[in-house]
């Protein structure tokens, strides 16, 4: 069967994307037009996937659009920004069916409805290498508003939403590193849902303008992310380990292996927020994560000192240097005896939290 | 040698692009905040360029980084736009060192200095495939202004910036294709030239406000934008064959070969604009030109008839069916016979212009 031509292809799955949304011409004109409500800043946000490094090349194809979007959709939330409109870059490899671009864009009609985000322009293409997608999400949030990475006080107590390290332990499941016994196979299903769709912290997010005086989305690995927030707003933390909101199935992940523990600070694709506010804010905390049904969980404090992160154990403190997946890194070996270190803290975290 | 880490790799190549746009915050917050100016819309346009398909991997990497930021600068032009900021994500080989990704950083640098158009965002990856990169313009119009494909009537003129078909005959030159004797270096070296670095006709786009009924960016072939222009203004139009402008190293080019004039008008590459105006703006089209030093050619007039384009061969007409690169459908050959027409095209052509 003769595969559609590139532009009967935009037409025909790309196009309806765009529907609602005039400035998108349709997806029929060189660039697309938007005109930013007055009193608002216009919020902008890049990140591309590619197979085999961000997303596995067997993935349904319309929960990779999925996890496209919402890695974007992240990083607004990160600065209490409200979805607004998308661009997306997507080069398919030759061999990507129609029915498999087809499963794609319903992947991204889906979170068209879902956010509110319609598809404004962008380009289709073919490449010889993985599948390559790359998302500019816009957003909304009133000017001089914006949450940023930079804004932490000593004093400041450190929150974080949902639970962390599910989305690093999924990917190990799916590459057949992790297991649960047949008794417990909804602890994996759990954590292979977290990794192919993570849930932007949008309402949580929007809930914390105003409040929050530092806020990053927890790509990277918890640890990574902290490191990043503690820099730019030249302070320190100290993160309480037993605090630390894990799921059930992360906690018996961690009672089989207890060095999962790093891929659960370090690992990445959460997609969370950590955030820090002062502490009169506490209750009105309870009450957003309440309205938006997000668990908000203090997990350290903010203390003065140039990005000096200490793990506490009840008392004990313990510092670590920098880690988290750093995709230039990855390309070389982590040094020998580091494993050795994190099972050291996970046994110690153990301890405390059985 | 231990290559940067990522962040380190953004902080100091590509960090140094953002400055002077506060809303950057210095490429090191989840996202970029833009406040654009009252009384302009924003022009948003995304492409991607792969390595083998839309550059040739051995090309120079800066000038692989400006061919980046032009086509899309392409884009804006075709609006009337002027540029003001870009965001890029940038998927990198693992094959590639730090002096080809710096080279690329310069060549991205100089295309900020040029156009005035700072890096506000974006992602730098790793991939196992091709270099693969995304970038995403923005430019500002004034509200209600933008140039759009689709207001040609019956009646305008049809015209053309610059030469078309130098840059798909330099794709050409570098691929050994097409080669020109000793004496004759400089026309091949022009159309090396053109291949690499595509001129944005931005000042002539801007120019053209107010007196332009559409306008097209020449990127995937003058026949094929001419066929997109014609389909959104819901018009046909006639091309004067003979009128076409060709670069002196062109007309070389058909006179060895003159199936090459396929290439020509439906290779692509050209970043040229192709636009409409009623014949009264003649006199202000000339000034145009001179004020811009931008050649602009009228090849043609716009007729009615729903896409219905014909080449006019002074009286003779021969309607001819869509042509051009489509990337979806360069996997498949070409039907049988097909050059042969453009051979008898061209041949009919040079009878003309000899």
């Amino acid at each position: 069967m003769r595969r559609h031509s590139e532009f009967e292809l935009i037409e025909s799955l790309f196009g309806p994307l765009a529907m609602g949304f005039p400035g998108a011409l349709g997806l029929k004109d060189d660039a697309a037009l938007l005109d930013p409500p007055a009193g608002y800043s216009v919020v902008v946000t890049a990140d591309a996937i590619v197979a085999g490094v961000h997303f596995r090349p067997d993935d349904p194809p319309d929960l990779i659009a999925c996890k496209l979007v919402r890695v974007n959709l992240s990083d607004l939330a990160a600065m209490g920004a409200k979805p607004w409109v998308m661009v997306a870059t997507m080069a398919f490899p030759d061999s990507a069916s129609e029915d498999w671009i087809s499963c794609f864009a319903t992947g991204l009609s889906h979170e068209r409805q879902q956010f509110g985000i319609p598809l404004i322009g962008g380009d289709t293409l073919v490449t010889p290498g993985p599948a390559t997608f790359s998302l500019t999400a816009f957003g909304l949030v009133s000017q001089g508003q914006a949450l940023r990475r930079s804004g932490a006080h000593p004093g400041d107590i450190l929150y974080v939403t949902g639970t962390i390290g599910d989305g690093a332990l999924g990917l190990r499941v799916l590459a057949g590193q992790l297991s649960f016994s047949g008794d417990e196979s909804e602890l994996a299903a759990h954590l292979i849902n977290r990794y192919h769709l993570p849930q932007p912290r949008l309402t949580a997010g929007a809930g914390l303008l105003g409040m929050a005086t530092a806020c990053i989305d927890v790509s990277d690995g918890l640890l990574q992310d902290l490191s990043h927030l503690c820099q730019e707003s030249g302070v320190g933390a100290r993160l309480v380990m037993k605090r630390l909101p894990l799921s059930p199935s992360a906690v018996a992940a961690v009672r089989q292996t207890p060095s999962w523990l790093e891929a659960i600070v370090s690992g990445g694709d959460d997609y969370e927020l950590l955030f820090t506010a002062p502490p009169s804010t506490q209750k009105a905390l309870e009450e957003l994560a309440q309205t938006t049904a997000t668990a908000i969980t203090a997990v350290g404090t903010i203390v003065a000192g140039g990005n000096d992160i200490v793990f506490d154990f009840e008392g004990t403190t313990v510092p670590f240097s920098r880690l988290g997946y750093q995709h230039f890194q990855a390309c070389y070996p982590r040094p020998a005896g580091q494993e050795r270190g994190w099972v050291l803290v996970a046994d110690h975290l153990l301890q405390l939290v059985t």
